[in-house]
């Protein structure tokens, strides 16, 4: 399989281009060229949300740059977190005055160079305050949950932290209100087939035919075990206990769901999927808001998909249903309920 | 490489399922179970807006449900047009009162099956136009525009005859204005590598390790011809001047721009290839409005892309910019430009 690109060196810059092209009148690019921002920017007095990331999981993170959503992304190369000078960058774009969130999905070197960032910053004279978020099940047992990686419901914290940055949320309210969605949230990702590395054109990592990997990380991390289950409600019902019974979520609580495909696996399959997942969560009595579906957090084309729940309060439940105005995410309301 | 499925008898019903658990805020059932509609329905006195079409395309047609562009889709088995009984059922969903705009993608099946529903809603006293939609550039030559094939260029014309309709314009104009903007969109396509059909777990077809095929239809149709363009670059510069000088497009002319990914192409590489897209417009003299790029029109994990323009006029700029709640359609404006 080949892959649509120039010169690799000159990928993640191809990128940009290719997005500030088309989005123009929602992002462009900062004062350095790997950092994307919004056009218009979040009014003075309001806290900027900043990340940096490696790039390869399009649409996250540049594609969430807008009103409601982020303010800055340091796009750092391929697979690889962006160095402390360019998320220090970012820090900068999004200052309005009030404040700066850095969110830091926890991996080893964006949380290194994320805390390098930080201290760059303060020495600024800026205030910024960083968020640590961790979701997957399968990294670290119950009880060290603050070992565990970043996944694919660090969405729920993006989205709300976004909509209440841009209402007037203070940055120690953000932080808080962070903390908590990160708390109350957990995911556990299945993994099917690997995604080929646009730098090398080659496999990502090699998955025994027929088996399916339960905990892979966004960067193909192993995780749990391997299984190898015939169909896509058997593979759901593996995963859900896990996932329940670890915050655990209880009878009545209401939750945000994410159904999040890695890349190469189809719409079609994410919502055979999602049935899966309403129907475990009908049997055990937790009750879905405006569920999400689609293609998010990816890695290159790997085959697979996440299943990450988020426990509803009614702060969190506003900002979910909070307008936001970025290119690649999307969740409408009816217009006319 | 294993597909999530459970039963493949049961698969576009597992996918409806899961459609309308997620998004049941927007979109439910019909009277039939294969018949996907608006929660609440359009304003009686508006023209309805119906397609049938096979699925394994996804996120179109189902997901272009909602306020703002299609009130009702019949979903077909994968890859197969929907019996006329069935379209009959999207006709009937979708009346408002005021007729139905029935939009036809160019494919045999799916013609044959639209005439038939169109004579059998007529005959139960409905008003139904059918449209016939082709954009495909390599299926027939230039002055045989109507033996083209229906390709991704169609988004336009869901998406702007379904703002008009919402705003309440009659039949006639909506037929009008959607021959207008079939007549001023051409697509161009490039297949990679093949999706892997769900029905039968293998590639839907073959293609030489290396090869790009210019032109091949959603379902894997031949088109012009092969070739072994080394870079995204490379690519899009031997596909431009075939879609631009079949309208032709001209020095000064406005144009909608759609870069629509196969299912298997990733969003980076779709930003890589728009900025060639872009490139090229601005050699050319001809200007990009609000461009769209992602994976919209799919046939699975094809790995590939098309490019779309359409030549603008007032009315479809603004139909362009007409908000639109469907989950799966998404091209926000700036909250406050």
């Amino acid at each position: 399989m080949r892959k649509l690109v120039n010169d690799p060196d000159r990928l993640v810059d191809d990128m940009i281009d290719g997005y500030v092209a088309a989005y123009g009148d929602l992002v462009s690019r900062g004062d350095h060229p790997r950092v994307v921002v919004r056009r218009r920017s979040k009014p003075r007095g309001r806290v900027g949300i900043a990340i940096g990331n490696g790039s390869g999981h399009e649409p996250i993170a540049l594609g969430w740059i807008g009103a409601g959503m982020l303010d800055a992304n340091a796009v750092g190369e391929v697979f690889a977190a962006p160095p402390p000078d360019l998320v220090l960058e970012a820090i900068r774009a999004s200052d309005r005055g009030a404040g700066v969130l850095l969110l830091v999905s926890r991996h080893a070197g964006d949380v290194i160079n994320a805390e390098m960032a930080v201290e760059l910053a303060r020495a600024e004279g800026l205030r910024v305050e960083p968020l640590l978020m961790y979701d997957d099940v399968s990294s670290a047992p119950k009880g060290r949950e603050e070992d565990r990686r970043g996944a694919p419901g660090t969405t729920f914290v993006y989205k709300v932290v976004g909509a209440r940055a841009e209402e007037g949320a203070s940055l120690d309210e953000l932080v808080a209100l962070g903390s908590r969605v990160r708390d109350a949230t957990r995911t556990l990702a299945a993994a099917l087939a690997p995604g080929v590395s646009p730098l090398t054109g080659r496999p990502m990592f090699s998955l025994p035919e027929g088996e399916v990997f339960l905990g892979m990380g966004v960067h193909g991390e192993p995780g749990l075990r391997s299984v190898t289950s015939a169909t896509a409600d058997e593979l759901v019902r593996e995963m859900m206990p896990e996932i329940l019974d670890d915050l655990p979520f209880e009878r009545g609580d209401e939750v945000l769901v994410l159904v999040n495909g890695m890349g190469g696996t189809t719409l079609m399959e994410l919502l055979v999927v999602h049935r899966s997942v309403a129907a475990v969560l009908e049997e055990r009595g937790v009750v879905p808001y405006r569920p999400l579906v689609g293609s998010f957090v990816t890695t290159q084309e790997m085959a697979g998909f996440s299943i990450s729940l988020c426990r509803l309060d009614d702060e969190i439940r506003r900002a979910w249903d909070a307008p936001v105005r970025a290119p690649f995410f999307h969740r409408p309301e009816e217009a006319n309920p």
